[in-house]
Order: C-alpha cells, then sequence, then structure tokens
C-alpha cells in the first residue's frame, strides 16, 4: 500500500479559476470503488497499492482533457514496503511526535 | 495572500522513518504567531503572503539539519491576485463544483 | 507526445549518497527501446505517449526497491493535446522567447 | 551550497502556450550576476547558497504576475551539508554509477 498525491493544472483557461476543470478529475475519484482519498487545499491524496494508484493518476488527468489542451499534473508517491503505509499512520505518527517532543 | 504546500524529505537517516525528522520542521510553525496551516499525510499547507511563506519554508527545511546531512525540500505555490486565495476557500469552490456538477 | 520528468528519493539509506540507488532506476530507461530521455541535476526527463510514460515511471520507482524500503517518487507530466510537445521544442520555444524579447 | 529546480507556471493565459510568460522569470536569471543555472524542457535548475536561491525563486515568481493573475510555482531544493552538491557533481556522480554498474 502507497501513498499518492496527485494534482492537475490546466493551461490556457482563460480566467484563473480552475476548479471546474478540477472537479473532473475529482468525479474520477468519486465513482471508484473502495478508495480512500482526501481533498486538500493543494491536491488529492489517496491511498492504495502502486498499480491502482497509477491507473486512478492516468485517468485524473485524462478527465481534464474534455474543455482545456494541456494539462500539467503532479504526482507523488510514498511507497513504503516494511510497514503498511496510510494516510491515517502518516499523520498520527508525526502529531505523536510533535507533541511529545520525543525522539 | 497565497497558499503553499511544503515537504522536507530527509536523507540518510538509517532507518525509513523520517516523522522524528519533519515533527522539527512543524516545530518551526508551531511556534509560528498567526499563520494558519494544515497538516496532511503527505506535506504541511500554510497560507500567508509570498514573504512570510518563503521565510518560513527556509528556516523549515533548516531545522531538519540538526541531525541528518541531506534535505531534499519540496514548495509548491498557489498565489492569485484578483482575490483572495485561503486554504478553505480553494477547497469551497472545488466542493461546489463537485457536487452540483455546475460548470 | 507528453513530456515527464520523474525523481526517486529512497529514504533510509544510511548515507546521504542516493546515486547507486538513483542508477537503478536510470537502467531502466537505458534498457528501454525507441525512449528520449535527458538526464539533469534534478531528475529524469522523458517524453513519450502518456501511458508509456507512466509504465516507465511504475518500474522505475520498483527497481530501487532492491535494497531500500521506502521510495518517494515524483512525476511531473506536461501534455499538450493542440500540438506536439517535445523536450526540443519546450526549450526551442523558450529560448526563442527569451532572445527576442518578444511576445 | 545547494541545488535548487523552480517551475513557475502561469494560469488562465487564454491560450495553452506559456513560454512568453516563463520568458520573464528566466529574464531574472539573466540580469544575475556569478549564477549558474541549466534550461530543462521541464524547469530551470540553479545553485547557489540557499538564501539566495529562495530570493531567486521569489523573484522569478513574481516577474510572471505582469499580465497574468495567478501562477503556480514548484519549488524544489536539494541541500547537502557533508559535502560541496553542485549540478555537475550530481549528475557526474550518478553517470559513473550507470556507466560502471558499481555499488
Amino acid at each position: 500500500m502507497a501513498v499518492m498525491e496527485i494534482s492537475v493544472i490546466p493551461l490556457g483557461t482563460k480566467t484563473p479559476s480552475v476548479s471546474k476543470h478540477v472537479a473532473k478529475a475529482l468525479d474520477v475519484l468519486k465513482n471508484e470503488k473502495d478508495v480512500k482519498y482526501q481533498l486538500t487545499p493543494m491536491g488529492t491524496i489517496v491511498e492504495g497499492d502502486l498499480e491502482k494508484l497509477l491507473s486512478i493518476a492516468r485517468r485524473m488527468h485524462e478527465s481534464v482533457f474534455n474543455e482545456v489542451l494541456r494539462v500539467v499534473t503532479t504526482i507523488k508517491i510514498d511507497d513504503r514496503r516494511d510497514k503498511q503505509l496510510t494516510m491515517g499512520s502518516k499523520v498520527r505518527s508525526l502529531q505523536e511526535k510533535i507533541q511529545t517532543g520525543s525522539e
């Protein structure tokens, strides 16, 4: 299991507002079964196995093209093989360190 | 006002667990007055003016070096000048488009 | 045709030197037929169709795991559908604008 | 000394061609004294000390706003403190590993 962050940026959109185009990419996730994701102010975070994450990324990227001619998509994958990595475990692990200040 | 996402990655940390190092960077934010930020599974999102955001980014990056010798920091800044961009407004704008399906 | 930039970062590598691990990812590209790529100080840039680029990205990411337990891979795809985008055309287009200062 | 990659993306540019806007950011670099940089198909790579790199990043980002209202800028900084990191040394170190296949 890996955690992916994806952000799609449509170029040449007439106005600086791009949310209606980005919403198309999120529709792909909404229609996906059994996928856990989280919307942030700077992108979308999804957890799943690598193959599935990349398939989702490809379809999210494609979905933006119905009205725009150029899309820049950034994908970051955090993949750890010695223990289960989830969106929840990543944040919890960090919050414990911040609160206790322990090493 | 702009919105920044920052992620610090310490290299050469002996184990694949890096949260104790990343926690140092978050301490910088905790000690910052009047800065709104949000922790996500893939980074930290901060809103503020450009000058302040870059100053925070520099100090977060530096803070990780007390125990590690190499840090790769990724910063993404979304800066819009025709209207106020906030972490909240970005997510709300997107959620409206998804729910209504309107353009 | 799209242009992709990919960067693989192995975590928990004991020393801050990671080039021997990153070299594994580049071996994937070397063994690929008919793929044009360029090594930069911050990643690798590849041109090709979207499907192929994501397949290469997946294999480059996987290749780093033989000795490390965690890999953070960043992929950026610039995909334009109204005209052919290549590594060469992108740089040329920019250099013309810089030299002439024309709009 | 650190190595930075920066990419500026103007939004709402009416056409998918953005090179004339990106060229403004490169003018900032051209006018900078004693800064080593390299143009790639996906961004610009600069080497220097952290403070200077972030100052350059801020000015490159700002320079794009004279005609556009929204800019998304991505900055990646690779900073190593146990030895001198340069654009040249990073690529050379990698090429040695690929050619010899040594570990």
